[in-house]
């Protein structure tokens, strides 16, 4: 594919703290299956990463790096399109990061915000493990291995793209040349879609998650579990929409153009809850199913999705050893070959 | 050799910050050429772990690499015995740092004595680089990758073997079992050499060190320059023993039962410094000139030089490289092979 060369590189993935939901089908994978098709789209299954705040129990991160990749290939992420590989079997990974932790001081990583923000999320206080204080070194050695000139991101962890940028341009500075290019963010515009019970965020430990491959009757039950407007108690009451998990959802994947009517329809009154959660369910059943088929279809294919993560790692290996070659040769480390 | 497997490991080396001198013969060379003829001997040419302090100057990191090694044969250092290594070039090193980062807290780590001392040497203050405040976990990751029974240390390290060993024990009741050996300090009875000024510590930057190369008339011109008893004007008066270089010297390398004699003479008075100088002066010559000469000698064989490194290095690849695979199964991490 002489084309490949000139296509933009993505880079991209998720720590394999678990199975992916909903949040994560509006929130990123929907625009992946957009960037793969124009793209160098890498897929970083980020178990290194993961072990940063993981660090007790790596059999679950390491179960879920198949866990992910089959989620991956469920909404139709191709291989042939999109790299698929795991970030903790390739080396040059760490050694960039040992490389970059020399560029950053301390004091600049504890004034991270999005650090800063988890440290508190995760209740770690005085006890952050260094590998989590660290883990924007390694997140900048992973943009700059792939070269990525893309990378998408919530807009919380921006500080993290402008982590990655700011190393980069201290090698660039420091070996006098564009060797590392800086990284664009792709900030997506999609808000983060709330938990069933309406809680901020949607995750797997918060039990408020419909995960992809969700059965019928899961999703079903989730959909009549979820938050609407506590003070809409009769069908003839009025209903607030915002904060209505259910519209969120509507907003989310309906998209119909008759949405904003039945908005208006039930801020008037004389709208049921249950008319409304009919819909969603249909709409997830209808979104759910194929992924869930063919994920239950991969998932009978081990060797396959094996196949697969092997051969984009052994891809990713190329090239970020490569980049670590060229970063090691600038920066004037020892080499067997040059002396 | 089957007898190998058997003798205790040695981890020992040195940071490539600059050719090696008489305080590093007093302080390890020395013992290093008899722990190679009962040990498994691996002297590391540490690299990376000069950069975390030197990482504005790479190219005299890199430099310096083939110098120490030049140093080492130049001693004595025996490459059918000794296995010397570089530690940039053994990819595992890094990626058990990156591992080992997560069963350490920030806190620890700037806790550790030694990184605190060295915080102010350097004048670091709130500037730390990451990988400075990491080199502790780097270390941990050199000693527990090459499974070293027995690290030898001034006493100013021994919280460096400290916290190798605690994160050894972290590893090790994670998965149940002893995986990784705790490592024995051999602690250095030699006190640290004085430089020729009379300052605490030879260092080539302080510009008071007499290097293993050092020709004979730099050797006595620095035996000349070295600070002895600034009250001892004349001949008969009286002189100071303590704290006078020359003496100190003397101990360190000539050894000769009739030192108390000289030293009782010098306190007396009658006994000038020239003698003394001069005495210094014919031992250190005796000391240098063949290790002068074989450094020379080596120095005329760049490309055998190389392959002993480049050997070394190959021998220390495969050790790590199998530590860290055992590290990653008995850690759960994910592997193609088994899943």
């Amino acid at each position: 594919m002489p084309k490949a060369a000139t296509r933009p590189v993505v880079l991209t993935g998720d720590r394999t703290t678990g199975s992916l939901h909903l949040g994560h089908y509006v929130g990123s994978l929907k625009s992946r299956l957009v960037l793969q098709e124009d793209h160098r789209q890498f897929l970083l299954l980020a178990d290194a990463q993961a072990l940063t705040d993981n660090g007790d129990d790596p059999a679950r991160i390491r179960r879920n790096v198949i866990e992910v990749a089959l989620d991956y290939l469920a909404v139709g992420i191709d291989p042939e399109k999109s790299v698929i590989c795991v970030q903790s079997c390739l080396p040059a990974l760490a050694e960039l990061t040992m490389l970059y932790m020399n560029f950053v001081t301390v004091s600049r990583l504890e004034r991270n915000p999005t650090v800063k923000q988890e440290i508190v999320q995760r209740g770690f206080q005085r006890d952050i493990p260094a590998g989590f204080l660290c883990y924007p070194v390694s997140q900048a050695a992973d943009i700059t291995a792939f070269k990525a000139g893309l990378v998408p991101v919530g807009e919380d962890q921006l500080p993290m793209i402008e982590q990655s940028n700011e190393i980069a341009r201290r090698i660039n500075r420091h070996v006098g040349r564009e060797l590392l290019p800086e990284a664009g963010a792709l900030v997506s515009c999609v808000g983060r879609l709330p938990g069933i019970d309406g809680r901020s965020k949607m995750s797997k430990s918060a039990g408020n998650a419909i995960p992809l491959s969700a059965t019928p009757a899961e999703i079903s039950a989730a959909v009549q579990a979820m938050f609407t407007d506590p003070g809409h108690l009769r069908v003839s009451d009025p209903g607030r929409v915002e904060g209505n998990v259910v519209f969120t959802y509507l907003d989310a994947f309906d998209g119909s153009p008759d949405l904003a009517d039945l908005k208006a329809h039930y801020r008037r009154g004389g709208l049921g809850d249950t008319v409304l959660k009919k819909r969603l369910d249909a709409c997830l059943q209808a979104l759910l199913a194929p992924i869930r088929e063919r994920r239950a279809a991969f998932a009978k294919q081990p060797d396959f999705v094996m196949d697969v993560v092997r051969a984009g790692t052994a891809r990713a290996a190329v090239l970020t050893q490569q980049t670590l070659d060229e970063v090691r040769a600038a920066l004037g480390l020892f080499s067997f070959g040059g002396g």
